[in-house]
């Protein structure tokens, strides 16, 4: 079992020598750790106990996303029933409606939103820079994205931005980000960081990213003042696509006492660019401490990413694409199916029986097919609950594949073009 | 237990002697009954069991409305979970959308929506009247609404209208709606009738009570070609706020082998208005067999209707308000609260525990506040099952009440200025 710590040894010196002389401290964890159990033999694949104050889960595994504070159209009996074991929030969005003060006072997030298992939020970061530039996916995949800006200031304190609820003007830096996110009381927590976007230049990337580390270390110092055991602090990774500097930030990251590490920012244009990148952290990221892959999770993705040694993934895609009609599948193209489609009108199968879930297994794809024309939410529910289902079931056999090194196999089993 | 059948010697006259020649023959419902437990000393209120080829549900009850084939924003399971017995869903929506074929080819309703309980359909034929002059519940209370038309055209064959789906023009008259809900495949289904408004004339009304009885007529003839004994079918009663009016379209329904009795029509422009056409009706309905009320089923209208033998209700309230964030609850004025009051924003108490079901019990006003205020749907799968629920409790005490004729004590408890 890992108790992460600082190994004061590593010492790691950026171009301009901003980040390596603020955090010195070491931190333990000890409600939480990271076993790793299983490595493949073939790739960086590994199996892992992930344990955190509201229960063990085993690695890799799928955060999903309850951004605030509830998985969209899906209740807590639905995701366990669809036998999920980690969900997240988002700090931006909650400390915008109802604010970090009312979580808290209710009692944190777990007993607000009655999730009982591990939680994970982020430190706000992401979505107020992304709200600068373009939405989330926009700024990950490199895509451009004409979204109105909200963002109004960054500078070494943090950023400036407008709450989308009512135009007031609020800030978010270090310091606050580590207040909300005790406040809101997820297990696992990060660092506030700058997410770049793909458009910007090697120079801002690098200027961004030693920022980010300095953030991380008043990440940390925060931390520290309040630090009562019951949650564990992500290191994020940042570098955009530029080998160099995702060296730099991923040994900085694991020069920190952090207790686990995040690969975060521009991840390029292209799927190949993205492994790319996540083949340069691997060399560099902590060997012994759990590796969250921020915003990506494809079905694609999850079974290329644990060969990088990616232990869990979070993406709003089941969710979001449940709320246009598809149907993550196993061994179909583009991994979904639309029910929307025309076909499906009279189709009496259902998703997918072998998930056992009522709403996999019982109702017809007419069904659903004509719920989604006629516009009624339960059609969401369904298709929420099978994407959700259908992920957890994803991430077993992953499991199961990395313990056997079979994952090739199974890459050919759930893709096919 | 009623063997639902022609009383040859009931005999009514209406002024244009049009109705009371059609139809002779006798029906048997084998698979259905209707037997009345206990009647209340102080009221027309009864207790009974309602048989159908799906089970037997007690009496007074609340079919919940699935109008297009689901309950909206909840699943089967929820209703359930909230002790529900009996639903309906709405023929003409289906007729549009997905089809009655498409249904039918599916396995019928039951099948279709995962619904294994007694389920009703209406005839059609409100809801292209209701659209050819305001909504449903306009109707109904008498209240003016500018809905735009889509009813072209009825004459003594039935009504033309145009689908709100596609702008097609379909046809709907008493063979075709028996059709249709024979291929949907419903419990209890009903004649078709015409539902006037408010604002028509007596000498209009009138005409059209006779058409519905003519109508009736040729509901039970075409009903009676394709009978299985899977179905039972209601008659229902017209007359608008006209005491002779309801006497003879009453006594015409009481007349005609029909299982069931259904209220209908306007039922005027106040709460007095509509318990005063009850008491004319209860005088000449059919003694042995139910009685439904279509489209009402506030909290107040059922502990008032009951009074007048009134055995089901049915109406969208319950989770129609759930979708404008109100929450009914026992002994509060006009039966519900706001929960996008701002007062509920840091509210740590539930909405009710002795329903319990976790959405009931286990989240508090607080977090359903922000999820309305953050618009995620999963505040309207928590406010609809509650409304279900407690409407589901109100029943249970209702029949427990005229048990021991205390349904005063409980209308004190229910309703409170």
């Amino acid at each position: 079992m890992l108790q992460a710590s600082l190994s004061k040894s590593a010492s790691v010196q950026s171009k301009s020598g901003l980040f390596d002389s603020n955090y010195t401290k070491n931190l333990e964890y000890p409600n939480f750790g990271f076993d790793i159990t299983h490595k493949a033999t073939n790739s960086g694949a590994r199996v892992g106990m992930l344990k955190t104050p509201h229960g063990i889960i085993e690695t890799p595994n799928y955060i999903f996303c309850g951004t605030k504070a509830s998985i969209k159209n899906l209740s807590p009996a639905h995701m366990v029933e669809a036998q999920t074991d980690i969900i997240l929030a988002n700090t931006y969005h909650l400390m915008i409606q109802p604010g970090a003060e009312i979580v808290e006072k209710m009692g944190g997030l777990h007993k607000f939103m009655n999730w009982n298992g591990p939680m994970l939020t982020d430190s706000g970061g992401f979505q107020v820079f992304s709200m600068g530039h373009g939405t989330c996916a926009d700024e990950i995949k490199g895509r451009n994205s004409s979204k109105k800006e909200s963002l109004l200031k960054i500078t070494e304190d943090g950023a400036v931005f407008k709450s989308y609820m009512d135009g007031r003007k609020l800030t978010l830096n270090p310091e606050i980000s580590m207040d909300l996110q005790r406040k809101l009381g997820a297990d696992l927590i990060m660092q506030m960081d700058e997410c770049t976007a793909y458009q910007v230049t090697k120079d801002y990337t690098a200027k961004s990213m030693e920022m980010s580390m300095r953030w991380g270390d008043r990440s940390l110092a925060a931390f520290e003042k309040t630090h009562d055991g019951s949650q564990g602090l992500y290191g994020i990774v940042q570098g955009g696509v530029y080998e160099d500097l995702r060296t730099i930030s991923a040994q900085y990251v694991a020069s920190r006492p952090f207790f686990g590490t995040a690969i975060g920012g521009c991840l390029g244009g292209t799927d190949e660019e993205m492994y790319g990148i996540l083949e340069v952290c691997e060399k560099h990221n902590h060997p012994d401490r759990p590796i969250h892959f921020l915003g990506i999770g494809r079905i694609k993705d999850v079974i290329n990413g644990v060969k990088y040694g990616i232990d869990t993934f979070d993406c709003v895609m089941p969710t979001r694409i449940a709320r246009h009609g598809m149907a993550l599948m196993k061994g179909v193209p583009n991994e979904r199916i639309n029910l929307m489609n025309t076909r499906f009108k009279d189709d009496p199968e259902p998703l997918d029986p072998t998930l056992n879930i009522p709403f996999s297994r019982d109702y017809s794809k007419a069904y659903i097919h004509h719920l989604l024309k006629a516009k009624e939410m339960l059609a969401y529910q369904i298709l929420s609950q099978h994407n959700v289902a259908i992920i957890n079931k994803l991430m077993r056999e992953v499991r199961a594949a990395i313990k056997t090194d079979t994952l090739d196999n199974l890459e050919k089993e759930w893709l096919v073009d």
